[in-house]
């Protein structure tokens, strides 16, 4: 009735892994190369969920709580896994943490590395993020929220216009990044809510191609951010931001209209979408995980989303590709099943 | 090391609930009210999966041999659960069967009920589905694969020209579905795929309002469609299919355009989403199950998508809204996850 599972990361779907697996029975260990837990939505301060702007850290306490009360799993943090060797039922990961090397021994393993947000450096439009503080991405937006107000970066006052700018880093070829991240879409409209509930009278408007706010997202936060707060959603590609006096100018392509724009705003948002992590590059070579096409850990198909091409070891979450929070946690369910299930059988 | 965990549905969640449940040692009984199991995709006769094209049937082969071979399921068939009580670690089901009523006790219950294809009959606008012959449905055309050919019903010869019709029966205000059904825009561009690998030169175009093809869905089946395949994508509500001698008219607004169009079709294909099973709906009441705002079965939220509003009830799969293979076998996994523990903490 035991079984002892490592889990690599300890984000929300590190988390549920080692929370299922140990409500299972399960001995876990969770290598965590942060000093803290909650993965990118705690140490990227997201301040509120899509849909429901519930508070981020309130959503995750209860999570968080139970995986650090939990007497079955031992948390390696401030930790990488450095060596990995082993077969099922007998897997041996050399874990560097701050007081040197250690060992951990696990039946089987779950990867939960998670991806890492796009430098808009590597953008193929002239955004000029690292030349204007007004342009921002998603997730310096979270930051704000969660510092309690956004404003416009260079003067600290509130802005009477912004625009969302969809796809950086996302369904674009010439960079590479033939996906599309799934989850900017629902996170611009999110957060354009919130704009708009703090500054009822800015402008705010989501510059998109297709705005794929799938499910219940569609009313949730797509149709919400239009009707009831007056968000303006314009189909465009846009191609440029420059400044012009104290003011940023948005241009692009109205897909619609079939002409050119020239928007002047006072903050620009990139929506930022998802590659895989340092940590999942690093670690799917390291365990001799072969890779999706796109360079993503490769799963068994979309009948097993958490079955890697290595005997023994699955994967939860973002490090197969792009993936929102309920896609984390329940491959995380299922790798944690999968993991426990593998693990058993050798004790 | 049992528990024992009943399992209502044997689609593609139920029957990874039940195999995950029965890998962890459990006891799973599993009722299904049709005779053969596989649920929708089997009983509607999907011929290739999306992304790649894999045969439905063969890909299915696998889960639905390891669930049928194993020992510790046991599979009710054409059974419904007419009656539900009791508390996590003793429910009863009273389960009406070919051979009478019998009753199931179990420590914890996985609904996996699923999802209904809209019926075309209640779309808003006029698309004839149940006057025209060659007006079918996405699954209607599964069927058709499944059999071997696409051709256009009325004559039984190859269609030199097809249209999909996009979010019928979603995002519709008017009908009260406010949901995106999320598979639709994947599936009918795998389709076109298909139309075209049969008839190289038929004219094939997708009228969509926004494309939704998610995450790796972007270049494996929309680039890929356009790209090899010369599929048109017209972004376009359309409002009216007519007859106009052997042939139907399609008739909409080209959004991008700002035009109305009319075009001649050999068949036109509805994209027919997804609403909450008659299972889904009965059970949800039988079970006092609390809905969510659209009417499926409500979930605690996004970082808890398998836990219903009753204790020791978990929910998997199309249940809870519109779902991908992915999100059924992977909300499977966590709801077997969840059941099997509550059910051990009662042995």
């Amino acid at each position: 009735m035991s079984g002892r599972v490592a889990v690599i990361g300890a984000g929300p779907a590190g988390m549920q892994a080692a929370i299922s697996a140990s409500d299972l029975g399960a001995e876990v260990a969770v290598v965590e190369k942060r000093s803290e837990i909650g993965g990118t939505p705690i140490s990227a301060k997201y301040a509120a969920l899509t849909p429901d702007l519930q508070d981020a850290e309130e959503a995750f306490r209860p999570m968080m709580k139970s995986f650090e009360g939990d007497g079955n799993i031992e948390l390696l943090s401030g930790s990488e896994v450095v060596g990995f060797d082993g077969e099922p039922g007998g897997f041996t990961l050399t874990v560097k943490g701050p007081d040197g090397e250690t060992e951990v021994e696990a039946g089987a393993v779950v990867l939960a590395t998670g991806f890492d947000h796009f430098d808009p450096r590597n953008a193929n439009q002239v955004y000029g993020y690292y030349e204007f503080d007004d342009v921002i991405t998603i997730k310096d937006a979270e930051e704000m929220f969660r510092d309690g107000a956004f404003v416009k970066p260079s003067t600290g006052e509130e802005p009477r216009s912004v625009a969302f700018i969809q796809c950086v880093g996302s369904r674009d070829r010439q960079i590479g990044n033939t996906w599309c991240s799934k989850v900017c879409c629902g996170i611009a409209s999110k957060q354009a809510i919130e704009i708009k509930e703090q500054i009822p009278d800015a402008s705010v408007t989501v510059f998109y191609i297709d705005l794929r706010t799938y499910g219940f997202l569609e009313d949730q936060v797509y149709w919400r951010a239009q009707e009831k707060h007056g968000v303006r959603f314009v189909r465009g590609r846009s191609t440029e931001i420059t400044r012009k006096g104290d003011r940023l100018v948005v241009k692009g392509e109205d897909i619609n209209m079939g002409r050119p724009y020239e928007v002047p705003v006072d903050v620009a948002v990139l929506s930022v979408g998802m590659e895989p992590s340092r940590g999942t590059r690093e670690l799917a070579e390291l365990m001799d995980l072969p890779l999706e096409e796109h360079g993503w850990v490769a799963t068994s198909g979309p009948l097993d989303t958490v079955t890697t091409g290595r005997d023994g070891v699955f994967v939860a979450g973002a490090a197969t590709g792009p993936k929102d929070l309920e896609d984390s946690v329940s491959t995380a369910g299922l790798a944690a099943a999968k993991a426990v299930s593998m693990a058993r059988k050798f004790d």
